[in-house]
């Protein structure tokens, strides 16, 4: 799309290429000027088989280089900061951010080697950046990290509020609370357009306060004085992390972090000093042996069931320096991501069968916006138009209909797919187009080398295995000089695998032997009669369909 | 373990081989009589790659064949009828189930041509079947599904009471209500072990009547006279099927049946009398094109977001018959079984892209009994041994918990494994050992085929791919004639896949080289070495572990 039809008009331009999971980037576009919000990545969904990570395909910014003047990230959670790496390897253009988040970005920068080549600014709240076309103010929110930002973005076709991820919270445990005022003075003055965080949009009712989790910790603990306590939570939860520590220090309790993204998140995290951890409570892991059961506990990570976090080797009996004991208290101070739920029972199911008592209801509040929530802001802000963002399609469908009940026109809601251009100003908006955008996996050192093929390939295999067929032809002549052989991995014989593997012997020299009596010496004429007839044996026979794979050699 | 030290106790021995999964399968053996309650199967896990499904190892029946008398099926749920087919194959003793419950074990005979094979019996409620030295009482209960039945099991040592699994609803749809008054009146005479459904335990209060449901869709389909009417849930819920074909006679709808399952189970039940459908209602699926949006609703599979079912097939377009329009109404009168959460959320995301209006909370009850209704039947039954089952671990200990809480002597409340056996009379009970017990995976025609190796190299194919590599020597010499060649599938190269091949084979002739130096012909010592080699290098460029997979030909 040319600039030409964008005079005078604001872009949004959604670049996470996934519908269903969470990889936040939001192009701003304006004439000449762009700037992103969030640079996130995804975790593979299960269909991603072997993939470690997602990231977005960023090709409308690279082809528009020239105009991207800058990210501005909201909070410091993986899906908005994970691709940050990737994407910084491809566009150098400067970072802001508020304290915590911009430290976060630094320990992603120095883990890939790119902390001297990526310019960042700390941002306080109620600061404005100019870039470009564009204004951007911080302005102070809740959420399950600290330091998170709504944003304002001024363009000249008006004012953009972006809540990132959100909640309201009156009490919280460290910091202030969302600046409510804020919101309200810039809705009085005019509002175009609000992006507004969808996660809990069918929930009804108000998330609570970080602070209640505090008082039902406080409460595990006066009652389980008699054992260990080993406690689960988000790495990135300081508060929650801040609140434990506090219950720990009440109760003369010594601390233990485990986990290395729980180690690196809190050490990040008291260095700023948004954790106050008072003095001879931490101990290391190594010094645990030193004090009685009823005077240490443990923070973890762990608590989405994840196979290789610290609490999972708990669990099975594979962490080096932890054994679970009948009688330790374990608190999953969390609540399941979708599709983690039954690795978390698995877990929990393991953790009691070694006689560990484990608490895993109600020790855990949301860190985004009930409905009650969702309409404060809305009443606040007064938007023209709606764009409910983040969560999955149905979150921001259940948004809209919020955004209808609080008197929005129906036309005036926009539920954007990824790569839709919208483009509005005060007298109209509408999508006008759309961009390439993708998902691009990510597998050991191999970024986007991963294509569909591949894991269709893998799904294949996954199935049903893989059966490879050798021979070897003389030059010329096209005898068989050697095999078929038959190697198979990953796949199930009916009967024994030898009767099987004899019978389809026969048929492949069958095959062959056609081959020969027609002078057939084309390789790929003699590889799909080989994948076919041993296709329609095998499925014959044992109803499953290998992946098969004839290897031709010559001598 | 010998009949010897069995005189005079009776012998309780869960069969089901995995913890997490339901299948249920249970030994109850008293000298020389074996009787067996229940012959589930289970789905696979999410590391079961390829597996269709899961059936216990019943070595121990087999070894005892001579005593097994009889099998009693308490309900018509595949987790408690499925293995029948497989087991039948192995062992032929008469199955006693109710009637719907013996309609359904038909209905698996027959798609197994084993129906003229193995023996039936109806049962009635209220009725005792002498078998052996057990007597075994039928006992009405409610669940998910019509006929469902708790047993008392009459034994020298004394009654044992299985409730299968069970809700109590004192307003069925169908029939009546559980029968309190005979757990009362057992539980007078005196009861020596409660065997009791935990699938609830977690959860306070009563589960509501399946009434409740019957009038929210009454009201839903009051709300929708609009608009097309799709709702999914559970093919065996006849009862919840009856409610909507009565909500869609009131509201003037045809009714259109849709999934393999869902018209299985409808006829079945309607030509027992267990559904009642009024003339005219039903019209096949190819009619619906001839009755106007507002005057249908269809039923349909796939409230799991089962990805071959009706439901899940209409929402990606890939239904044949059916195809979503905005305005449809797509209720799901159902709850995500533990790990079907992300299934059923897409497929809400995906009707929802497609303009549907879904309508998936509080449109279900539980089948299962929650934390009142198991203190109730306990306090019934005041059994001397508290057996809990059903339900992962964690279920069992939540009821171990209430159990305690009631009165009972912890060290008389048992949480078994499968395999343990349990021995116990009036004077005492304990755990006298075990006996071996296992899952065998089912994979297409195959049953038992699949082993853990079959399964590991399934996870690594599916994780890193393959590498295979091919070469011909010459026999005698060992010279290579061809080769090495190098082909993979489902793995990923980092640079360009020519690189990388290139590279690879540099460094399969080097090791070719040093092999041929030192005069190595051993085939198995050249595999190990192409291993080592090649997957050095691989995991070096790109931090990978591809199975590699070295075929020697000789010519």
């Amino acid at each position: 799309m040319s600039t030409q039809q964008n005079m005078g008009k604001l872009r949004i331009i959604p670049l996470g290429g996934l519908e269903q999971i969470g990889m936040n980037i939001t192009a701003f576009e304006y004439e000449d000027s762009i700037i992103v919000i969030d640079c996130g990545l995804a975790f593979p969904e299960d269909d991603m088989l072997g993939i470690d990570l997602v990231i977005p395909d960023i090709s409308y910014l690279k082809e528009n280089e020239e105009k991207v003047k800058g990210f501005f990230i909201t909070h410091g959670h993986e899906d908005h900061i994970g691709a940050i790496p990737y994407v910084m390897k491809e566009l150098n253009v400067p970072i802001y951010a508020t304290k915590l988040t911009n430290a976060l970005i630094e320990n992603k920068l120095k883990e890939h080697n790119l902390l001297g080549q990526v310019k960042r600014k700390v941002v306080k709240y109620g600061q404005h950046i100019n870039l470009g076309c564009f204004r951007v103010e911080f302005i102070k929110t809740n959420h399950s990290i600290q330091d998170a930002a709504a944003l304002a973005i001024y363009s000249p076709a008006g004012v953009v509020i972006h809540t990132g991820d959100f909640k309201v919270d009156y009490t919280p445990v460290y910091g202030d609370a969302i600046d409510l005022q804020r919101f309200g003075e810039l809705g009085k003055k005019g509002v175009l357009a609000l992006m507004c965080d969808s996660t809990n949009a069918e929930r009804p009712g108000f998330t609570q306060s970080e602070r209640t989790v505090g008082k039902t910790i406080d409460s595990l603990f006066a009652e389980h004085t008699n054992s260990r306590i080993i406690i689960a939570t988000f790495a990135s939860n300081v508060d929650r992390v801040q609140q434990i520590i506090n219950s720990a220090h009440k109760y003369d309790r010594k601390v233990i972090v485990e986990g290395r993204s729980m180690v690196n998140v809190i050490s990040t995290a008291s260095e700023l000093g948004y954790l106050d951890i008072p003095d001879n409570t931490l101990i290391d892991i190594e010094m645990i042996k030193n004090y009685p059961d009823e005077k240490t506990v443990l923070i973890t990570t762990g608590s989405q069931g994840e196979s290789m976090a610290a609490l999972s080797r708990m669990a099975n009996g594979t962490h080096r320096k932890v054994s679970i004991k009948p009688n330790d208290t374990i608190i999953f101070s969390s609540h399941p991501i979708p599709g983690n739920e039954k690795a978390v029972s698995n877990v929990i199911n393991e953790l009691e069968m070694k006689g560990a008592n484990v608490v895993f209801q109600d020790v855990h509040v949301s860190g985004h916006a009930c409905q009650e929530e969702i309409k404060l802001l809305y009443s606040l802000v007064q938007p023209r138009y709606a764009i409910p963002i983040h969560g999955e399609y149905k979150h921001r469908m259940a948004q809209a209909k919020i955004a209808a009940s609080l008197g929005i026109d129906k036309e005036n809601i926009f539920i954007l797919a990824s790569g839709d251009v919208m483009e509005l100003d005060q007298e109209s908006a509408r999508i006008a187009g759309r961009v390439h955008t993708g998902a691009i996996m990510v597998d050991g050192l191999g970024v986007g080398d991963v294509g569909n093929i591949v894991l269709r390939d893998r799904q294949h295999l996954a199935e049903d295995g893989i059966i490879i067929v050798v021979l070897t032809l003389e030059s010329g002549s096209g005898q068989v000089l050697a095999g078929p052989d038959i190697v198979s991995r990953g796949f199930v014989y009916v009967r024994g695998a030898e009767d099987l593997m004899e019978s389809a012997r026969a048929v492949l020299n069958d095959t062959m032997d056609k081959m020969v009596d027609q002078n057939v010496t084309d390789w790929t004429r003699i590889k799909s009669e080989i994948k076919d007839a041993l296709g329609d044996f095998v499925w014959k026979e044992t109803q499953r369909r290998p992946m098969i794979m004839p290897i031709i050699m010559e001598v």
